[in-house]
């Protein structure tokens, strides 16, 4: 079984915005077991949007179209489709009230402008009005087209909540069945990983890619098989090689990231984290909050960009700034034990560094940065000199402190 | 004078690998005054090469193909056109001679199994060969063809080296020259800015388009002339209706962010900032941080996750959280009072808020927010309800947070 992407928009054909949705669906798509013949972006034009329409349902079992189908005056989709497959325009009742009862926030009046919005073409089924979403299906001589929005999360909620379950049922049996996994690496090159797995004898349908998604490496397993059993056989059985053969640089899988694991870690453990930052400005702690539920295990985080935040924040003794200065293993150790003690929790972490462009000297070239970690009898520190642009330094600084936090946790403890 | 983009390779249509390469050539085309008229991803299959090269051929005026150059198996590209286009393979002997020159470094053999890649189709004309990069033109029907490698560094360099400069010799004084603009708003929606801009009665070589780039709106003014001066007048004159339209619903153009435009704000008016952040989790913190020389208004931040952060880091006084609960009016005051208080900053700003997906309540639901911004002399707290999912609530708060201080910066003091 198999499909077309079309993405449509002036802001795609013009580069001005990437198009990230494309590579999103088919990713998933090719997960689920479908194959993409083909992926087009053009431009808010009907003739072609109706051209590359028809002949993709010409070829292939199932289009996804993007894009265009806003309420502005550039929004074009729906219109083109409707003349490509003459299928006249008609108002959806349920999406017309939906626009109704919302008046304009502004005026108090209906927003008429949006009824544009409500006009699908003949036999459209839309697939979340509730979520005020555009987003419809159509069956056109016996095929599904699914056309969603171009706004990037929106698209991603649709792809995944609706299409990919539409697609499942409308084609049960006919599709080979496919596993894919992530494993998801830190701290080795994608280079040490590929010769690492290399020698592994893995079966010859067990296909493995390899690709640097900063500042971690990723090891995609695809297995294509021609019963779910068997194929999951071979997942499994590849999955333990892979994980024996990698260890601890393999931290999770598929939707993994760093932070969720260290929250399940510090969860399992029954303990609490405080952070103080420095040159990561911050993304420490935003990365931890990202995880739902992180407030049973997070406690918060001082970011001290000045001097003064540390010694008011952090109770770090101005000597120490004075004689060592701000970027020095002496203050990380200090900065992990006030955060410690001023929040109260079982385990801190602190970073302290340069992450240019300015600020560097011979001796603390741009890169340099301690990572301390502080629990109740100890406070140990190490430092690192990461290379990169300043937001590739931010990032493999975080990554770094968020993984000793997962080696603390998750190495033997001493009786 | 319009161009087509065909990206080849199965890493691409199965998701693994994002097409970046295919953007980047739509920008540049499009800076230097061509237009796209569509772009196509499609795997290595020689049948699909051929026909998209040929369909391309009959409708632009020239055609950029990426990928599928390489000296492996599954790098079709070469073969493909050759039998689209009717035009036998034969050896390029200074492709041949620099292969046979360099030995392999571990054998130091001669590497025969590079040498399929002087084999181009009759006509081909190297782009780069001393660099050792695949590379080739083609001209035909008086069409040129122009094959780049696959791997974005490469394409990127032969793009911008070889293709541009040849296109732009090719189409001498065929091409407009261009304008483009982005004007970057917040706070309004896509709808509503159409309807401002709607009647504004531009010249109709204006062409504009919103785009919603979460958590903003974009407008996109692109103008098309005959000449560099009718252009740039154009765009002074529609620049000017647009802003005086839009007023402060405006933040900034091009590559602002409004990140940026606090930090130009600050520093103009000599003043320094510190932040409490609560539901957003070092989100404001991160993104401030993210701007280069930051260190000079920005003094840092406390994300008091837990009660006992927000009374030991942040002064707030007990009977506040208790009396009002931590998402309230009173403790968003009481933070934002703390902040300024233990950084020494001359502004600071606070959120306390409900993130999502659980702690909500009736009276407080999944989305509330309350920012205060405290400056010498007044402290004053706004609520509000923002709708969406965890990171979405996160990043509307630090967005209005951060518009709340471009507000205060940019407001008409009194005497």
């Amino acid at each position: 079984m198999r499909g077309e992407i079309i993405a449509i928009g002036n802001e795609l054909t013009s580069g001005r915005i990437p198009n990230t949705t494309s590579g999103f669906a088919a990713h998933h798509l090719f997960e689920a077991g479908f194959d993409i013949y083909a992926m087009h972006t053009i431009g808010d034009t009907p003739k072609l949007i109706g051209e590359a329409l028809k002949r993709a349902l010409g070829r292939v079992d199932f289009v996804i179209v993007t894009g265009g189908l806003g309420p502005t005056d550039d929004d074009l989709t729906t219109m083109a489709v409707s003349k490509a497959l003459n299928r006249p325009t008609m108002p959806n009742l349920e999406i017309l009230s939906l626009i109704r009862q919302h008046l304009d926030t502004n005026t108090g009046q209906p927003q008429d402008s949006l009824e544009k919005l409500a006009w699908l073409p003949e036999g459209a089924e839309t697939l979340s009005p509730e979520t005020r979403m555009a987003g419809f299906q159509l069956i056109h001589d016996g095929r599904p087209i699914f056309f969603l929005p171009g706004i990037p999360h929106q698209m991603r909620i649709l792809l995944v909540e609706q299409v990919l379950p539409r697609l499942a049922t409308w084609y049960e049996g006919k599709q080979l069945t496919s596993s894919q996994k992530v494993f998801k690496s830190f701290g080795k090159t994608e280079n040490e990983i590929n010769h690492a797995i290399k020698n592994l004898q893995l079966d010859e349908r067990v296909e493995i890619g390899y690709y640097p998604v900063f500042p971690d490496v990723h090891l995609s397993m695809t297995i294509r098989g021609t019963s779910k059993s068997e194929t999951a056989r071979l997942a499994r059985k590849s999955s333990i090689l892979i994980t024996d053969k990698l260890g601890d640089a393999i931290y999770g899988s598929d939707r993994d990231t760093m932070e969720s694991v260290v929250g399940v870690l510090l969860k399992k453990n029954k303990q609490t984290l405080a952070v103080a930052e420095s040159c990561t400005g911050g993304l420490i702690s935003q990365l931890l909050t990202s995880v739902a539920g992180n407030s049973e295990y997070y406690l918060g985080s001082v970011t001290s960009y000045a001097n003064s935040m540390k010694t008011t924040c952090l109770a770090v003794e101005d000597h120490l700034l004075n004689q060592y200065g701000a970027v020095s293993k002496e203050v990380a150790l200090a900065m992990a034990h006030g955060i410690r003690v001023k929040s109260g929790a079982d385990i801190s972490i602190s970073v302290t560094g340069i992450a240019g462009p300015g600020g560097g000297s011979d001796e603390k070239p741009v890169g340099t940065v301690f990572i301390a970690l502080a629990e109740k009898n100890s406070t140990e520190a190490q430092q690192f000199l990461f290379s990169g642009n300043r937001y590739e330094i931010q990032r493999l600084t975080a990554q770094t402190a968020l993984n000793s936090i997962r080696n603390y946790l998750t190495k033997p403890k001493q009786a």
